[in-house]
């Protein structure tokens, strides 16, 4: 025996690699990575001009329809992504009836799931269908984790603005007045940055669960749930720990070259696809620079700088870069955003990509279903309990 | 260009399998397949002799041990698994809340989800944790379906009884009394027939998830999602639809064999994987039986097995045989479950397979990361919104 399952393909065996990698498991016309050149396109668009010039709520129309969006076009999905921020009064309760203590990813996993409970018609699977249900998801996040975060420090909730964007909605609703433009900016920059990315664990997951026909709400949840481990989303922590650690901008060299002598890892800093500058580090970097020193965080921004020049006189000829981890830091920070609520904003941004995926599998779906290779014994008695 | 994310392995387009079919994507040492013979073994042990002989609790020591235990190392397991049986009460509490006419798919993943909001440490990872969180998982998973049922039934609920098995114990909430030995037997062999079955959908799909190192919740509950897809366990409700259709015993015959007519499927029978009998169901049929026998649905059995032998005869010689949902069906019905309660005990008994697989991957884990095949346009300009 070879394969676990009998297939028309008895070499299976052979193609096994660990982790899947080096393996096509899924086309798309979403996002284009070249981690050599350092490249991201969505729909062929560089990110970097994304970043510049869009906006989140075109960014994600670009997304699920595979072209920027005329005028009117982009009016009506923003008057329909408005009219959807509210989430449904039973989520809310729910919301308020969370512990406190609970993990942020945990409560967004939870919460996500529930907006299923009350969807009249949550299975229905149909391109278009999936398309509102994943608008209902994308709406709604936010106030879910805002109203999360006002729950655990003690504060009355703030109902959604339906005239804000997204970004300023979000921000209005955590922190009770609505964002200056230039937090508004930095922030909808980080939401098209980290929008959607290829293949990557969240997304494959959620394209694995919505093949055996399941529903949006089922996919979006088991990718919160994937996004959230320390090899995903998770570590984006980490960077603002690091600058936590590091006195002032003086103590860089000799915080970075020790952790590196240690061969410790330099949270923010290289990347598994890639080799050079991550895109979407570039504009970043302008934009929490501006924010930083709005926001009287101008040290916290001189440090960053440090460390990316430490980092590229030892590092750069190794391939490894700062990533688009590295100066959301500075912008979260400095938004005023709790470090556990790091990576609810990466998730708040990648439904866009996730749902695209999802819309992207139904509209030619075929099942999952790998096959594992049996590694154990065979032909074993079952003894009974008296004669063990 | 030709793979979407740049790799050690630029013929990774060469080997697309839509679906991964054909890939093997993990090794296990928990259950082995062969379709052809219409053989299932968990850890080498025929599944025939399990249903037979063992229990649910002895099932699931075996899969996330890879060994039968002693009889102490039994008795220490199930205590275990007795003294968590108990949700904690702010999920209680949310049940009690939830919308009466929610799918309960939708339903378990989200309380699933929530058990993670509560535990003091939800994201400890080592193989040990993992075991006593899936344990809790598994133990209150249960009382999340009963608990549900009977509060959309305007019933009050009734507490774990820490003196009764897995199975007993379920039936004891739901139904708020205790079952008859042939309930509780028959109810017993459906949760070690379902428990483990290779890298199906929703068990590759938990492997996918903790392979971010996220946690057991994150895993489970993603696998709860993909597993309400119809395309997986979703579709086991329809053979008691099916069997609702046929008046009596006197019009199968006409029944099924007008629908093979049609060419229209016929619920509980072929299998992806089987093309023998599902050894699933041998044994599930005597019970059903049995049960049927006792619960005065003895017509319901007749008609069961009159679609077996109309099918045996038209569709033996295509590999065409009843798998292991067609007896469950009867099985459940016969126990007093609603019908949109099937999915949700197919995912109770499922919960000890998708997390000994969990805990294999955490045991050997590498990060789930296949690439995908960017099929869209490169180089596409940013065109502003006032010139499209």
């Amino acid at each position: 025996m070879s394969s676990a399952v009998a297939t028309a393909q008895p070499s299976a065996g052979r193609t096994f690699s660990k982790g899947l990698e080096g393996v096509t498991a899924a086309e798309t016309r979403m996002s284009f990575i070249d981690g050599e050149k350092g490249v991201l396109e969505y729909v062929g668009i560089e990110i970097d001009a994304l970043a510049r010039h869009s906006t989140f709520e075109e960014t994600t129309y670009l997304l699920w329809n595979t072209r920027l969006p005329k005028k009117a076009e982009l009016d009506a999905f923003c008057a329909d992504l408005r009219s959807r921020y509210e989430p449904p009064e039973f989520v809310t309760n729910m919301i308020r009836a969370f512990p406190k203590d609970a993990q942020p990813m945990h409560m967004l996993r939870t919460a996500i799931s529930a907006l299923g409970m009350s969807d009249p018609d949550p299975n229905k699977n149909d391109v278009a269908s999936a398309r509102q249900k994943s608008l209902n998801v994308l709406a709604q996040a936010p106030a879910i984790v805002a109203y999360f975060d006002r729950h655990r420090r003690g504060l009355p909730l703030v109902k959604p603005n339906k005239n804000l964007s997204f970004a300023a909605n979000f921000l209005y609703m955590l922190n009770g007045k609505e964002p200056t433009p230039t937090m508004e900016r930095a922030f909808d920059a980080c939401m098209i940055l980290h929008a959607d990315h290829g293949l990557n664990n969240s997304t494959f997951s959620a394209r694995v669960i919505i093949s055996t026909m399941s529903d949006v709400y089922s996919a979006l949840t088991g990718a919160v749930g994937s996004l959230r481990g320390p090899l995903h989303g998770g570590a984006n922590e980490d960077v603002m720990k690091m600058l936590g650690e590091i006195p002032s901008v003086g103590d860089v060299e000799k915080f970075i070259v020790g952790r590196l002598e240690r061969k410790d890892k330099i949270a923010g800093f290289g990347h598994r696809v890639y080799k050079a500058y991550d895109p979407r580090a570039t504009y970043l970097k302008t934009l929490a620079k501006q924010l930083a020193t709005d926001t009287g965080n101008t040290a916290l921004y001189e440090k960053s700088q440090a460390i990316e020049q430490v980092m590229l006189r030892e590092k750069a000829a190794k391939g490894i870069y700062p990533n688009v981890d590295f100066y959301s830091a500075t912008t979260y920070h400095c938004i005023g955003l709790q470090l556990d609520l790091f990576t609810p904003m990466f998730a708040l941004s990648r439904i866009a990509g996730w749902a695209g995926h999802v819309i992207e599998q139904l509209a030619d779906n075929r099942l999952f279903r790998p096959t594992a290779e049996y590694v154990g014994p065979h032909g074993v008695q079952y003894v009974p309990l008296a004669q063990r």
